[in-house]
């Protein structure tokens, strides 16, 4: 939590006030692997600040095949924006691939701080405006890439996080199929 | 002009220094049908907000391919933000589909409008939120839907546009080839 508070307060001064405010509304809170924080068809009521491990926010088609939105490591935010944003029950389910250490916050009470106390929206914009880009980029990827591109991006962007995650997460993350990933790994062997 | 101070407006209270300041940053313009706004390659230096009209940011593969990334209709904003926000050349082009009526900013002053004016960030930080959450819904519709289903989708948020864009911009912008889309188009004209 302190971390998190230093990387505001590196962006603008924070009141005593404000920062006991933000330490209200939010919970220090450790998950084991597996665990679901948000599921598809309930209401969503939190928003996640990753500390450590590894979250997944994925939806599910209607024959049932996963496909996933977005992996959080250290230092991103995950929930289902769209169901927030919407006031609808979660189209997403967002799960721990690890045990993880996350800072929960009340999303409604996380959204009133910005009335409350002006001095979080630089900190704030300057969030919005990097998923903004990082969301830019990966569909322009998502558009232009060959499925091995894809992947030896997706390595790069996540050095640590194969050896803790599934084949089929990353084939859901890139949108290939789990044979297609196979063949990418073995030609990629190969070399 | 009048129209973007009102929708700030509506959501926060503007000075008049505010409002000066905002109007000497930005200027009005049309431009015609085919006008490269920004071109891979350069210097970004602007953001526009469309009053009326349609503009495309793409980018060129390295096989010359084009994918589409945006269109942009009233009351959108457009730009190449990957540049921006990465202080990079652009990566991007923004043309105009037909002939269209902006309000292009200054992108560094827009930026410097928050520290100078705080009272603009309760809008942006909504237009960044919206932006995101459409962001989202875009790459789970690219991941989940079949081509027909992006088609469709594609009509219904954009219900004018299809007569001012040419059948590649809508396959560029899907990740169809334009082969794939003229048999989805062929199959619903026989419905």
């Amino acid at each position: 939590m302190e971390e998190l508070i230093k990387k505001i307060k590196s962006k603008q001064e924070l009141s005593p006030d404000a920062e006991e405010y933000f330490y209200s509304i939010s919970k220090e809170k450790t998950f084991s692997k597996g665990t679901e924080l948000i599921r598809q068809g309930q209401d969503v009521t939190k928003i996640y600040f990753v500390t450590d491990g590894i979250l997944r926010s994925y939806c599910n088609d209607k024959n049932g095949k996963e496909h996933t939105l977005q992996f959080a490591i250290k230092n991103w935010w995950i929930s289902d924006y769209i169901a927030i944003h919407n006031k609808k029950p979660a189209t997403l389910n967002v799960e721990c691939l690890k045990k993880s250490k996350v800072i929960e916050f009340n999303a409604k009470k996380l959204d009133e701080i910005f009335a409350l106390f002006p001095e979080f929206e630089p900190f704030q914009r300057n969030v919005l405006e990097r998923h903004v880009v990082s969301l830019h980029q990966r569909i322009l990827n998502q558009l232009q890439l060959t499925g091995a591109e894809k992947y030896d991006l997706f390595l790069e962007q996540y050095p640590d996080i194969e050896q803790n995650i599934r084949n089929y997460h990353i084939a859901s993350y890139l949108g290939l199929t789990q044979e297609s990933l196979s063949r990418i790994r073995v030609e990629k062997a190969k070399k």
